[in-house]
């Protein structure tokens, strides 16, 4: 089996995870969590959102969430922008890198950007070109590369012309992702076929959702083919607005005692993610969903009978 | 990505599941569960156990149980004995298969079965023998295959010694067990590597329990290595009473979304497993550990809305 040696794990929970989550959430816990993340050895971190307040409340407050967190050297703090004026209102902040976002799928891009994709890629191009100017990395993120909930099965070639347009925008890295958490290995297999010998490895991340509890074998697959870059999110945070079924992106945690105990480093303290798991979850009162979690309840629970 | 075309999965959700389970269930219960998993298509199902009822006393009605189900042709109904006694007690049934089990790690089985791993070749031989003079085909489980709770890693050299012994007294299959669901993909290739040049790929079933949420991938790796037998439990019901962790067996609902989905036929209706798990939620009043039945709630959660 060829393994890469140390892969990056992106943490989107702070975005990705929060944006899905109904009841609002204080500035200050934001805040405290975060600086857990910081603390843990991530090299990247996803903080917060500069779409709309009137479409995601949650993450109103992201200047000052970006702002007010302590920052570690080596990390990467990123925020996702929509169009120009959520980058204007990013830019005010110091924000490492933006991250802009379309789909593969035409019904899954007019539902989550209101816009054609033949629409977006000008608005995409003016944000990556301003925000290039201001000394910015640019991450682009494409969703449904396998399954659209509207569509059905991507074509992998679908997401290919995708990423090409994208890259020749001049987005630094790629992220794909299986939104709604339909893939398997064999599909992501089709889809890195397609796309491996026109990018380069480096420039493509994973961003598997675990509706169906796939994520892990999907990104088995997807280090076999050589990708070193993987989003994830604390406690399996997040889920698709438009997409049915309970569970979000694929647990922190869980990566984490995968990759490790297959002997792939990662540079993050997985008992630090245990406890800024823990803190995340007290302070969204509900039960998250990662097995790391479920095994220390657990053994909670027998230390305490 | 080289895939079999079809794979045979074996139900052990009522014994397996079930012995884990600390409320009583009521003979009449499991009966109108397992016909119902009979109607599902499932070629085989591991219906109870005949340990002393002092072990496990849920399992205590397991003549009755066996006698009573609705039996289809062409479906193998097992059981566990764990020596003469219980032998004898499963021939006075009509089960078709009987199952015999040892750990391939020293600790475990002195815990498990309380005698050392020479002291249970000759106790299983005798069950071997007996019940191949009635007729009865053999399974054989061998338990951590890949961690043991007290020793840590077992040695793939440990396991085919032990493989290579129960093949010797005459088990007709082997069901490697990674009983406290430790395993990542990378251990189960060394595993089969070292097994594979040794057994036929068909006398070998993979069984994994998805405490760490790496059973998928794990069969994902088996797969591509050749085995087309796994094990699984509707719910993900199960667990080791000796192992850590709140998650059991891999539960079969998500597992044959990712087999039907990667193409692979199983000759088991998904929808009516879905049925039948439903129902054993319902029997059980608890919720059960698939992410096929989370998207069933989430469903009918936003369908009430």
């Amino acid at each position: 089996m060829r393994l890469p040696k140390k892969v990056t794990i992106k943490e989107v929970g702070p975005r990705d995870g929060l944006q899905n989550e109904k009841q609002s959430i204080s500035t200050e816990d934001k805040i405290q969590w975060i600086n857990t993340l910081t603390k843990t050895g991530l090299s990247y971190i996803e903080v917060s959102s500069f779409v709309h307040p009137k479409w995601i409340p949650q993450l109103a407050d992201a200047a000052t969430v970006l702002n007010k967190i302590e920052r570690k050297p080596g990390v990467t703090y990123a925020a996702l922008v929509p169009n120009l004026r959520g980058l204007d209102r990013a830019l005010e902040t110091n924000v490492d890198e933006v991250s802009v976002f379309m789909s593969a799928s035409e019904s899954h891009n007019l539902k989550n950007i209101n816009k054609s994709i033949d629409e977006t890629y000008p608005i995409l191009e003016q944000v990556v070109r301003e925000a290039k100017a201001a000394g910015k990395t640019v991450r682009g993120y494409v969703s449904t590369v396998i399954g659209c909930p509207y569509e059905g099965p991507v074509a992998p070639s679908q997401v290919r012309k995708v990423a090409d347009r994208l890259f020749s925008i001049g987005i630094d890295e790629l992220s794909l992702g299986d939104t709604i958490g339909v893939g398997v290995p064999n599909q992501v297999e089709q889809l890195l076929t397609e796309l491996l010998p026109h990018f380069e490895v480096e420039k493509l991340a994973m961003h598997f959702h675990d509706t169906r509890g796939t994520a892990l074998a999907n990104i088995v697959k997807s280090l076999e083919m050589g990708i070193t870059t993987f989003d994830s999110a604390l406690g399996g945070l997040g889920g698709c607005p438009y997409a049915k079924g309970a569970s979000g992106n694929v647990s922190t945690e869980d990566l984490l005692y995968m990759l490790h105990e297959m002997g792939i480093e990662t540079g993050v303290d997985a008992q630090a993610i245990m406890k800024s798991a823990q803190l995340i979850e007290k302070i969204l009162g509900k039960k998250l969903n990662s097995r790391q979690m479920d095994i220390v309840r657990a053994e909670e629970k027998e230390y305490l009978a």
